[in-house]
């Protein structure tokens, strides 16, 4: 029996709930988990529909991108994650998706600006969107430099991947991450949600202010502080 | 066996209703049920999904916010819900959402007009939207002056808590209460739908005028007034 | 055994498939359908949730809106069903709703206008939005008086009730007919889907012209005129 | 038993899956898939609900519209179907839907601009709008009509039919198609979800700009070039 079963079981768990969220169509989207033990992740194979897919069709992967287990190919966006993976400690789980409202903001090429609590209950700052990629790392190796302008717009603009768990690539579409597969989908969730709402309060009044600092930092510190009193401990 | 299963069971069955209904996806909302005899109320349990719920989870909590009877710690709302229960006489449930329209409306910073009878069936005024709170009552105890700032914004508009079942707080979301748990269910779910229309409404005619008040006072009485006659007696 | 329990069974079952066509929420609509031969229509109770709805529980009422066999009150909107089937020979079932976008075009107070197949296929002018009552019509006999608002608006705009089976109501909602009650329930489905298009089409293209009269015609008579040869026979 | 027993099932299926994936309501829509060997092809037969659809009644038809087998009368689109399978050789399947955005999208007679890597991961041009038809063409042979106009939007945007397998026909709705009808259907559910997000973009940055060449090439040849590594093998 494969020392990989729980890992792709667990990874199977966080695709199969995709299409479940209204997050993905078709093949639009995977899932990974990781083995920090093992340094591999547990990956959707590509192009297979979420309807086909068994948790033993999971491929395991190096942070070089090899195979170590499965008969199928891994997603074509197997390098995303295992860059990711490499360069952030602290992360168990990534997600890529196109789900509806996060895409059109990442075709809009715009961050999703902090409108109301439910955006500050899981992050202080706007959604950052990254900027459309430079015509050589889209020439080049693509998966993988995308990886990167995920990493660098997060450094430009000083943030944490520990405390901004969700991105936009410009024209793309939305990942989103956190410390374990199934945090990675709640997050996915939670933005396309988050994506919707700014939508529409946009439509609603193009000249929304953005929600102010004391309530930006009370609502986080409900969730994430040293004090947070939401949850069950 | 616990003297509050009944009261227990109708807060589950209150909260059973809110993800069935469209109105909150993971732990995104709480509703609870008040017993008038003994001066608690039944209220979910912080940050447990839906999916995982179960009737004996419900916390029992009296006016002063101290835990009655319960193994979980109540929802992070708790405290807004009391205020409401001790300030207000006949109400007997409450219902917190972060429904995707009523809440793209409070993020817009706009009472919802109101626009056609749907509205009007339910409430003869704009749906309030109560100012975002000042500093210090969101760095004080916060979900307690949130409670206050809904009395205030009806008393500063001089509208009825037993007239105005419904409420958006500014950057934040919807309340909704009633004479029952079940009424206030009942009438988060109508404050979406008219949050819904009113934006369609907007997006279809900007200037879209509001409904007139003969209209507002027939569709009101036909189910509310001393000569109503919608329903069953 | 009634000798109506027929009738009832038509009108529950064109009442059952409102909630499930996602046209009505909670109580929101109501559907009737006639028997010509008795002079009296079978019609939903008032006030009584769907999920809790049996075929007996339908009403009986007559043209002069006297409850004929029923123990329930009937719906708050009979007098307005009972005024469309006395003036207007030829139709067999009447629906009431408030689905989303069709109140928002009623809400808008606008037609709505002619700007594809979809609509064509089943009329072949704007859908009318009758004015908004007068405020005699309003504080006098109101269901009874909006039938005639109904009948009017069709008279004033000298269209045939055989023609054009949908209508709004101004800052209300929309009325459907059809020559049963399973084709009204049709039509309130199919106006609720172009009121959608419709909507959708002035957001993306503010001037988007309406349809030119030899396709409105043609796609009419395929469904329509002596030479249709839409569907079987 | 039946030569086309393998075919109308495989038709049926293509229909059978349009009013679950949402693309249409009641009779709104038809699929049709072909067999080249001999020269018919199977379809929907006109005004017949999904719902009530079973395998043997798909009807045989060949590329001159006779009917070849079946007892039902083929869909009214039949000879658009029909013109397309003689003159565009290597397409299996053909769909055509009312979908609601891919419809606004006609309904306001404008290509979808491509602005995100889902629709570059389909198609690396804007999906094309065919003009309003022309007088003679819609009083004349009109459905036969629309299969030219379709023909020749293509053509005179220089665009192969192996490569855009989905269109816009201006006033009216969607075609798609694909080397199966498995295929076609596929498109169907990507043109409109391309067509929502494409909606939503604009709505939320109404000068977003087109997706830039070299993404576009990229995206597309992931799936279709020489070196296609989407996918399994």
């Amino acid at each position: 029996m494969s020392k990989y079963k729980l890992l792709k079981e667990e990874a199977y768990e966080c695709n199969r709930q995709l299409p479940e969220l209204g997050l993905v169509i078709f093949t639009f989207g995977n899932a990974s988990v990781v083995s920090r033990e093992n340094s591999v992740f547990a990956i959707k194979p590509s192009g297979v529909p979420y309807k086909a897919l068994k948790p033993e069709d999971m491929v395991i992967v190096d942070f070089d991108n090899n195979v170590v287990e499965g008969n199928l190919r891994p997603s074509s966006d197997t390098k995303t994650h295992a860059v990711l993976y490499r360069q952030w400690d602290g992360i168990g789980g990534i997600v890529h998706t196109h789900s509806t409202y996060a895409t059109a903001w990442a075709q809009a090429q715009m961050d999703i600006p902090i409108l109301g609590t439910t955006h500050a209950d899981h992050l202080t700052v706007d959604i950052p969107c990254a900027p459309v990629m430079r015509d050589e790392m889209i020439k080049g190796d693509y998966e993988r430099e995308t990886g990167f302008q995920i990493i660098n717009a997060l450094k430009d603009k000083n943030l944490s991947h520990l405390e901004v768990e969700m991105i936009l690539i410009a024209n793309h579409a939305p990942f989103s991450w956190g410390e374990s597969g199934q945090k990675a989908v709640y997050n996915s969730a939670v933005l396309e949600e988050i994506a919707r709402m700014a939508a529409i309060t946009m439509q609603i009044n193009g000249k929304a202010p953005k929600l102010k600092e004391t309530l930006i930092e009370k609502h986080f510190q409900r969730k994430h502080g040293a004090d947070a009193y939401y949850g069950q401990q």
